[in-house]
């Protein structure tokens, strides 16, 4: 969308002394290298940085912060660069602070179930080498294959199974944290229950490397599952697959994901994916995907069996039951490309407003109706389970969010909508960038206050990812 | 221990304030009053507040911090009074503030599977609440029956189900507050995931009533396991009964309680409750008490042989099952008094460590060893599930750990060797009065100035439960 290089904050000087602290051939200035740091998955945004900066080790990352606070250098920490709401992008220029390279699985602890882990590591990488050990690190946002674990605290993400095994925040232990200033805290214990002083864990889960830069990380595991069964089942109206969804909760089932796709997303991905393992007929609206998962296959089957039965009330249709794990593994593909799909075709606003999981009818019939005040096209998927729907928004003309009046005005009366249900702007994704211009909507004055008094006690001159999630005043 | 009543704070005028603010019959001078509300289940240790105030709204409560600000008058918050880390203790004087008339539970949400409560209900009586509609909450301290749930969520509450379903932390979704300074927020939204903003409910849960007054608060709920089986296992050691607690989950079970009881402990509890419905064979040294629970009887009993049947590796004596709901309770109700039980024949110092669960044989082994060191006799019990082990400790003419230098030192070794596993100071008590001095064990400068600088944001004059935690310097 823009493209702003602010230059001068970065000087000879400060290059030759990051140079000193990481090695020559790990700052980067090349075009190519800027542009691609530049932006992230969110809309069609691009902010070049000065300078790419990727350090190996905490005390390295710990340098660069002491130097960048003495000198008001902007710092823009980036995990993969996956995140959809603008909170790796470097919109004040300065340095663009790479976590790549902090990249090692430290520890596997088979005795206590945990996994002491750096922030750059491959959230798909992480729960497969868990995985060979029996355990399972069950949140992986879509993008699991190649978004970092460190971008996953940052964002607090979920994910498909967050409706049975919780988000990130859930199994983080204990964070390693470079502050701002350069200090270096732990943030509490290896343990599953602490009530030892300000719960600092928590408050680093989710602020958007807004507060420190995450350099190790300890979570818990929980062992794998035996078995999982997946179905498809399609549905001929939207509104009765999303009533289905809480049906489902207070029938006293806790599958381990329940999704829904509306029909649109789910053809363009299939198409996109030029994928026929699934079958997606002409008449319908939406579909659900459900999963359930334990050690004991007739348990599953039973479930399986009896949620099937309960969804006949909704006027389910047919039900497609993945046989084996090439179909299971099909379908969950389809489902993890969906934003990618619609992408491509135009759907480029990504919205990721969560409520109350029975209100998921009134809030997909709240976004069709906007859809048709103010002329926009909407496909809606997610984890409905949780309430967290993801809305795919394209308006002829009008590519980004960002700094658009217009649509600035149509999220505003979305995000009323969601607050009046009781909901709020983001389940996974965060506030970054593109959605702080929202959070007197779900804040009160006093509320926001306290953050930003937060944000100046961790970072007094404001360089680390300032003016994400808010700005100060 | 010590009665300090720190007079003149609260002058006449303010008195008469108070009056207004609340109703002339819900404010307590007499000298009863004083003495109930000076002291909670710590120790030994009474310090008389000024003035106890029952405030029966938000508005009222509000009203009162505005007004204690203003006039640098120390607020002590209080639930049920049942904590152990001495949080509810006004060692200040000043202002005693008791939630207890903040007790209704305002909505129970079936559609969303969520509790809209008040502060001052007993946990207890929210749980049956719930219970009577399918519906699970699963933390509840052994003082369940008397201890208010906002008490709950200062202290970040375990109990014994925390092993399968988490502690407080893991159901609270949204807090209403009052602020020190008398401003109202909502920390929160009423979602099942949150991504917006600094998570301020988790840095609430914990906060011992240093941040602000929690008025309302919004529980996730669960769907009810329909069954569950509880069983008895005797061990003739010690370490073989804390080693097998890691084994049950290294091979994979997930029991819904997981708890351990030293010989010691049992038998005084047993004598204090005339109870004969559990065996305790003589050269026994130490219990599992293992629950497990879910949906299907078979599987559960399945589990629970297997269990028993890796207990022998570990030399586990004839197990007992509980056949009935009756046996159940007798069982429950020998746990939850240990406490209550050890504390009347002199156990009157009580800690909370928290370890990584494999570590667990080691710390009670190093407890032991301490006790011998130092001459003190110690008792284990706890959560060994989670790692978490309360130790009850007898020493002769010292019935307090509170600023007595001897004990002080004691602990400060129990709490070294802890921090060398990983572990740390508090698992569900709370630091409070009476651990605070041992925060540097744990925690470094850099991370204590983070947190007395969240103090500050939340609490400028330093007037809510202030010296609890930390002191501010």
């Amino acid at each position: 969308m823009e493209t702003v290089a602010k230059k001068g904050l970065v000087t000879t000087t400060l290059l030759e002394q990051f140079k000193g602290i990481v090695g020559e051939q790990y700052v980067f200035a090349d075009e190519e290298s800027l542009e691609h740091y530049g932006h992230d998955e969110t809309e069609r945004i691009l902010f070049l940085p000065e300078v790419v900066l990727k350090p190996r080790t905490t005390q390295e990352i710990s340098d660069i912060m002491r130097l960048c606070n003495e000198h008001l250098v902007p710092v823009t920490p980036r995990g993969a660069g996956t995140g959809l709401s603008g909170g790796a992008i470097p919109h004040l220029g300065g340095v663009l602070l790479s976590t790549e390279r902090l990249n090692a699985i430290i520890d596997i602890d088979e005795r206590n179930l945990q996994v002491t882990t750096e922030p750059g590591v491959i959230t798909e990488v992480l729960q497969e080498s868990v995985k060979a050990k029996g355990l399972f690190y069950p949140p992986d946002p879509s993008s699991r294959g190649s978004c970092f674990i460190g971008g996953n605290i940052a964002e607090n993400s979920g994910g498909p199974k967050a409706v049975k095994y919780g988000v990130v925040k859930d199994y983080v232990l204990n964070l390693e944290v470079v502050l701002p200033t350069g200090e270096i805290i732990w943030t509490g214990a290896n343990v599953l229950k602490n009530s030892t002083g300000y719960n600092l864990t928590q408050l680093m889960v989710g602020s958007e490397g807004t507060l420190g830069i995450v350099t190790k990380i300890v979570l818990k595991l929980i062992p794998f599952p035996k078995y999982d069964l997946l179905m498809l089942v399609p549905f001929k109206s939207l509104e009765k697959a999303s009533e289905a969804v809480s049906a489902i909760f207070r029938a006293g089932f806790t599958p381990s994901a329940l999704e829904l796709i509306e029909i649109d997303a789910l053809q363009i991905t299939s198409r996109m994916l030029d994928s026929y393992a699934v079958p997606i007929p002409d008449d319908i609206a939406a579909h659900l995907i459900i999963e359930v998962d334990g050690n004991n296959m007739e348990v599953l089957m039973q479930e399986m069996e009896a949620i099937s039965e309960l969804l006949q009330q909704f006027e389910a249709e047919d039900v497609f039951f993945a046989d084996d794990a090439q179909q299971k593994a099909e379908l969950w593909k389809l489902r993890r490309r969906v934003a990618e799909a619609v992408k491509t075709v135009g759907y480029t606003i990504e919205e990721d407003a969560v409520v109350p999981r029975a209100e998921l009818p009134k809030l997909i019939h709240g976004v069709k109706e906007l859809g048709k005040q103010f002329d926009f096209h909407a496909v809606c998927y997610g984890h409905a389970g949780d309430g967290n729907l993801h809305i795919r928004i394209k308006k002829e003309g009008i590519p980004n969010s960002y700094k658009n009046a217009e649509m600035q005005n149509i999220l505003r009366e979305l995000f009323l909508l969601v607050k009046s249900m009781g909901g709020t702007i983001s389940g996974e994704h965060g506030i970054g960038l593109i959605q702080k211009d929202f959070m007197d909507i779900v804040f009160n004055e006093n509320n926001l206050a306290l953050m930003r008094s937060i944000k100046r006690v961790f970072d007094p001159n404001n360089i680390l990812n300032a003016g994400k999630i808010f700005d100060l005043n």
